[in-house]
């Protein structure tokens, strides 16, 4: 039911993936995030292109890999997002 | 942008639905809320009977008409819909 309830308001994968990245115990990599919200990896990496021009996300060269990190505007819609998943 | 953004996210005539139902100055009545979210009569009507399902909207006789009732929960919902619709 909670389930169901959640794919018939919103988009989950999107929505959860922006919720994880305001997590501070998971690592702001793609391949960290896919893992955590049961998406593929490019699968994961489309909804994250999205979000960096929607300007909720901004990615950072860290070595070879690229650190995702929320924008004030990601920041403010991850807290509404989470305050919505746990009313479902 | 806000409309696109808005897609990505949620599915936008469910969670308009039930942000109408808790606006005093909209008629609750499936008629009226089609018109004010933009959506067809029977695309309206079916996602007001998933809603039902899901004990978000009760429904009461009044007249010849069904008048539309958000439930506790329902209540709870539209207030952070209206939140999160705010944010985009």
């Amino acid at each position: 039911m909670g389930e169901d309830i959640e794919e018939f308001f919103i988009n989950t994968k999107p929505v959860k993936i922006v919720v994880k990245l305001d997590d501070q115990f998971t690592d702001n990599y793609a391949s960290a995030i896919s893992t955590e919200v049961d998406a593929t990896y490019s699968h994961t990496v489309r909804i994250i292109q999205r979000l960096e021009e929607f300007e909720i996300v901004e990615t950072e060269r860290s070595g070879r890999k690229k650190e995702l990190k929320l924008t004030e505007k990601g920041k403010e819609l991850a807290e509404v997002f989470g305050e919505l998943l746990s009313r479902f």
